[in-house]
């Protein structure tokens, strides 16, 4: 254990890439196109259902580009494929990357068009990672945007994760543990997550199936408590009220030394279960039981029990929340903007980009995000700038965040935003995000010498 | 390379699991609770936007569960949470999974309430696989549930798997990969699925930045062309016709020897612009080049593009099958079934469980599925048995199936459902699935006995 837990690097190997990404790394080979390039990675637009997105995978990527590289196995898989000369495989064999990378901070909230990493390294080397830079950012960013909102329904009640089960596959589910951890999550069921990101603390109750083993509920309760004194018991195996009075007679029994903390209730009418189950510990004298509430459970769903009053202490989120089930992808693309010195740009319908190394500049007022500027990066404008160095030369600049520490910038900068973006609702008038004049000139610029170049080929 | 590549184990650690699984295992432990227990795995409902659902991951879970261990450095984690006992901590140094599974062959299509696999072994163990156990086969059967979609609407045109970099993180990217192969996509990008899954072709064109690189498209395609003979170029990253007419004149500056297999439309009216393309290629003597699609592409777009006559050849998909966007979770449970040879159910509100060992029965006339029956395991019903023994005591029964037979199983299964479970529109009548008479029987007699345990114990 320690305050850096080491990534275990699970798939981080060069063959996470996509084929075409060897194919022109070893073209830019073949015609010794060497020279610095930098990619920028934005998303086009935000899901009908977000107001915000969340910026977070960059320690794990980081540590994934640290280790990134090509195990014997993957050349041989890849001289199985006969499309490469040989010189690419000794390049392959000792190949490292030696980039930069420079990035919004983890728990960041941007918008569509703004840069959340830009690498720039020689353009086989930016080229390669793209695959990975793609998928470890949105994934993270796409858990951690809905977490937000989770937590943001439960307005200040503890939000737990009991979604590994639910993930799409082992990486999400511990990914995703951290990444919900930083939106405000305060606990994960995972014991991997807990393992592997320090300062996630592990947590959970007991399933049914335990119940199921004993013959009788309160029997199974009792051999619980003994075991565990501070257990929260799951209530609904059979009926729930049932088994809160099952939990009733077991505080009874134990006596004076109860340390029972809470009932679980997951599943059935939550709000009218959690009020019935209140009242019945209440009368009980057992006013210091929590009640814990999963099972379906979303931002909707916590928002509206909330709003009707329902005495729940403690929500469990588990599936709509571990694939982000509203808006379980980003439009989020990789795109070269520069090159041998110069800019680059795509014109593709709806899809062009902004060249150049870019910055971003948030503006605010009585504490408060106004808008943003998209600039080049060597601009200077109002506003504080977001995004930062976080590998220089393949080696990252500063050691992994705490993940308090991450929690702890993200909940700021989510409470900078003005209150219409944090409402769980549409916000009808979306962030204002600009470029700016030198940017734009620079892309119109471009823009016109492509549009020559192109009639010179025709 | 082999035919059975042996899976890297990934992630596969006795940390993957959820904390309760551990308590659980302990207090069974601590109350010699050491019999044979019956979990069941399976799915509540359809999601809205599907008829039915293929079952996936079985062959990767296998060599998960068969490598199932804890490390020093997990029990040491374990350890420090101050929780459990010692003696737990000598149990699981030594821990492996020797139990018994029993499952659909992947590539079968099921329903709601009908076994997908049913793990048996002495109750900690069982339990402890829980979180494994529903990650894995959840994730492959998402995926390969939307993919039989993809691949319906493509009615015979080859779709490709772009998705690697849209997927929900490296297992599901990996994994995805080998699910949409099963479901009938005939390749894929991702070089690790390549190289892991022996027989998916990897395939792949060029990017954007590749174009861009360069200081005019028809340069970019000559010098990638020169390389790559057989190339699909990219054809938008500029101006999409005038990409076709680069296309054209490299095409006649080589001359005779010009392989060039197709152009790629990633952008834009993909209708329109493939019948432009189709025509101008023609017109150019190029009726040999093939028209690839992509770019936001799903069933739905797919299946309105070939009923409007849109001459794509070849559909490149990412996004949304790579995270199943419209139905990206399951309502999937795995609950215990059996404990110590008598039968154990669930009684709570809408998610009631069928006790005992399962078998799925499913009747045919004429070729084509007309209704499952869900029985005892021990019983004989008419029809096929489709659950087979896939592990005994820890170690699977056959070797990894090869891609190519599950896709070729798979596609027959399907073949075999009534044509309006074919359909991508919502079935207007769903499946029959019924319960046979001996296992309903076993249902109700334990639910009464339960309702008299609870009774017991007011």
């Amino acid at each position: 254990m320690s305050n850096s837990p080491k990534a275990e690097g699970r798939g981080a190997c060069g063959l996470f890439a996509d084929l075409y990404e060897l194919t022109m790394l070893s073209a830019y080979d073949s015609f010794h196109m060497g020279e610095t390039a930098t990619f920028s990675l934005f998303v086009r637009e935000l899901p009908d259902c977000r107001n915000f997105l969340l910026a977070c995978g960059l320690d794990d990527l980081l540590d994934e580009l640290e280790s990134f590289h090509f195990q014997s196995d993957d050349v041989a898989y890849l001289r199985s494929l006969g499309m490469f000369p040989e010189s690419l495989f000794d390049e392959l064999h000792s190949f490292r990357f030696t980039g930069d990378v420079f990035a919004l901070a983890e728990g960041t909230p941007f918008f569509p068009h703004e840069p959340i990493l830009e690498v720039t390294a020689p353009i086989g080397q930016a080229q390669i990672v793209e695959t990975l830079v793609v998928n470890q950012i949105s994934l993270q960013t796409i858990l951690a945007s809905k977490a937000a909102r989770v937590v943001a329904a439960a307005a200040g009640r503890p939000v737990v994760d009991f979604g590994a089960r639910r993930a799409q596959g082992l990486d999400a589910a511990l990914k995703g543990a951290r990444a919900f951890a930083i939106a405000g999550v305060t606990g994960t069921s995972l014991l991997a997550a807990g393992a592997r990101y320090y300062g996630i603390p592990v947590t959970g109750t007991m399933a049914h199936s335990f119940v199921q083993a004993f013959d009788d509920e309160l029997e199974a309760f009792a051999a619980f408590a003994k075991l565990y004194p501070r257990t929260v018991l799951l209530v609904d195996t059979y009926d729930t009220l049932q088994g809160v009075r099952n939990a009733i007679e077991l505080a009874r029994r134990i006596g004076e030394d109860c340390r029972l903390t809470g009932v679980r209730l997951d599943s059935g009418d939550l709000g009218a279960l959690s009020r019935t189950a209140r009242s019945i510990l209440d009368q009980a004298g057992l006013q210091r039981l929590k009640i814990v509430a999963s099972g379906g459970l979303n931002e909707t769903r916590i928002d509206a029990l909330i709003k009707a009053g329902a005495p729940i202490d403690i929500f469990g989120v588990g599936t709509d929340m571990s694939v982000s089930a509203d808006a379980p992808c980003l439009d989020i693309a990789y795109k070269l903007t520069e090159f041998a010195g110069s800019g680059r740009m795509k014109l593709s319908t709806r899809k062009r980009t902004m060249p150049g190394r870019k910055q971003v500049f948030r503006r605010t007022a009585g504490g408060l995000a106004i808008g943003d500027v998209v600039a080049r990066r060597d601009e200077r404008c109002e506003g504080v700038p977001l995004l930062e160095p976080a590998m220089a030369s393949g080696r990252r600049v500063e050691a992994r965040a705490r993940i308090s520490d991450l929690r702890d910038h993200s909940s700021a900068m989510i409470a900078a935003l003005p209150p219409r973006l944090r409402a769980l609702e549409a916000a009808e008038r979306p962030y204002p995000v600009t470029v700016s004049d030198r940017l734009r000139a620079d892309a119109d610029a471009l823009a016109a010498r492509l549009g020559c170049a192109r009639s010179k080929s025709e």
